[in-house]
């Protein structure tokens, strides 16, 4: 990799310098992935990451956004720094009620202590979730001392941002139904803390015992599943599982912030809206910090961010050199043509760009 | 690319001789990507599409299963072979609430002119969309004369997969709430014919009114911005746009199916339950194929169809590649460590992994 274009070292400078613009523009040159994006994130980077990153996930309408609220202003009260990433997954049937939540973070907005970046995943086709962990890595390097990133949990997408988190709060409303059912889904790898929000209302206990219910099932299962190291590296354990190269098979898969054993998962009850249950809440998270850096189980989620760094990256970038070679544009225009007169299909057309990119083939 | 093995051969050999276990069997081949998938896909799809294709997608509730049911049974009665895919995205909040629709198909499950294939999106990264699509293909090659395929509009993938329709229908429902918002979301490029089902319900009206004028004020944009081809087939317009590799500068990301100009765009009122309205449908889509075909856009549609298949099989390998190759994986491992000692980043270890797999680069 050669050095920073003298605009970018100025950027790095300022950023370095701890001028917020700084950090938008960053944060802008990441999220539109510009000429230079991954070597400027190298070297802001370089210093790994050392910020408490608590993510929080959950259903629409959840509270999620005044729970970020109400914990920010927590966190900055005890004097640190804070970063809030929010991602707003603007689906064709939740898209404008969602960013309606934005408003109630406006009281941070005149504190220099505070930054707030919301992002957006409509269009993307499989980015988003990269550069969105990307831009809580920039915050972190910024300096913030606790980093909140905010996901709607109704996709894919939105659970793999969480995977940016070094503690995971998800967030359910006695509304979002039977818990178990949502357990089911794919929530409950990913919560470390859990807590059951708008308590005030009807059926909040019996979420609550639902949740716990479904915990210990799980826990169960995990006993009887679970190999020694829940996070899997880059198939250390020997070769990949064949046959699923886009799914299950790949490095990096397994959930970042797959709950450390050892762990006993809280749930709780807040209202985020007066306060109530947020020392509970504060406490859990500080507790479970503690238990990660004891327990090795930091560095081994921090490992386990890095590997799928590296391969969120190389795909990108084999995916960059693919299609923005002239050579296969040029093979891909002629073979489409082919495969209309139906002498090719795409499956051979695609065999012959990938024996363009690669030549002989990977040593 | 060699020959089949000996199983998928003979496979191949019962799915040319319309056996529906073949057809279940290749599905499955395909939707687990077991070793030589591609290959059977070139083979089983040498002919190329000739089916009728029609996509329905909306929010959860909106009685899209019904309306299947209402289609699949027109057409059947009409004397078509119909096929059905079903993709149910069990997101951590709709799971089991989408897949309990699916009964409804059972009327047909003794009926050997009607096949049904139901998907879950669940725990997929980012493969669901192709494999959805490749299902497709395969009930085209099987021969059913038209193909039903049924998604759940909540998410980029969702929306993706209608991308497999020559025609997308967009069901909408009195609840869906504001219909401006719905279609500012991404539902409006991919809508051929809007449906506001549950029409008996109050509301109903209203929802129609907002859907055309969304619908026009949509035209009034397309005429000031869209390109005279509104299907973007590699960068034939000249070089990709720089610096989003993964976003809008990959081929194949227009929508496949952008609505076609000359095209009046229906919105039309059901009632699935009781088939009210159904007959209005039928034509809408029979008129709406006749100007496909007329207009050059069936073509045009098909061509963009494969080149992003064509993108999303090269990607698929080179992903397939950069895991499942050993010396990658160790560069990885010890490349790991090195990070964790501040030594390296994920961004300069990617770059080495790009390096031993291109070797010297893409030619």
């Amino acid at each position: 990799m050669d050095g920073l274009s003298p605009p970018q070292a100025g950027l790095l400078e300022r950023f370095r310098a701890g001028d917020p613009r700084a950090l938008s523009r960053a944060i802008s040159l990441v999220e539109d992935e510009r000429p230079g994006f991954q070597h400027f994130l190298h070297v802001a980077l370089s210093g790994g990451p050392s910020a408490r990153r608590l993510g929080l996930t959950g259903p629409p309408g959840a509270g999620k956004s005044t729970l970020v609220a109400a914990l920010a202003g927590a966190y900055r009260g005890a004097g640190e720094r804070v970063g809030v990433v929010a991602v707003d997954p603007t689906s064709p049937f939740t898209g404008g009620a969602l960013l309606g939540d934005r408003i109630r973070m406006n009281d941070f907005a005149t504190d220099p202590g505070t930054f707030i970046r919301s992002m957006a995943t409509r269009g993307s086709l499989g980015g988003l979730a990269t550069s969105s962990r990307e831009v809580v890595d920039l915050m972190d390097a910024f300096g913030f001392d606790r980093i909140l990133v905010e996901t709607v949990g109704v996709g894919q997408t939105e659970l793999e941002i969480t995977g940016a988190a070094d503690t995971v709060v998800v967030v359910l409303v006695p509304e979002s139904g039977d818990g178990i059912q949502a357990m089911k889904a794919g929530l409950m790898e990913i919560g470390d803390v859990f807590v059951v929000n708008k308590a005030d209302r009807a059926g909040a206990d019996r979420l609550v015992g639902e949740v716990r219910t479904a915990l210990h099932l799980r826990e169960g299962e995990a006993l009887r599943n679970v190999p020694a190291h829940p996070v899997a590296v880059f198939g250390s354990g020997g070769p990949a599982p064949a046959g699923r190269p886009t799914g299950g098979g790949a490095p990096g898969d397994a959930p970042p912030s797959a709950p450390a054993r050892g762990w006993e998962i809280p749930v709780l009850k807040t209202v985020a809206q007066t306060g109530e249950g947020l020392e509970l809440l504060l406490d859990a998270v500080a507790r479970h910090r503690a238990h990660l850096a004891d327990s090795g189980e930091l560095e081994a989620r921090r490992r386990a961010r890095a590997a799928r760094r590296v391969r969120d990256v190389v795909e990108r970038e084999l995916r960059r050199l693919a299609w923005d070679s002239g050579p296969v544009r040029d093979r891909l225009e002629t073979g489409l043509d082919r495969v209309g007169r139906g002498e090719a299909t795409p499956y051979s057309l695609a065999a012959e760009v990938v024996r363009d990119l690669l030549g002989s083939g990977p040593r």
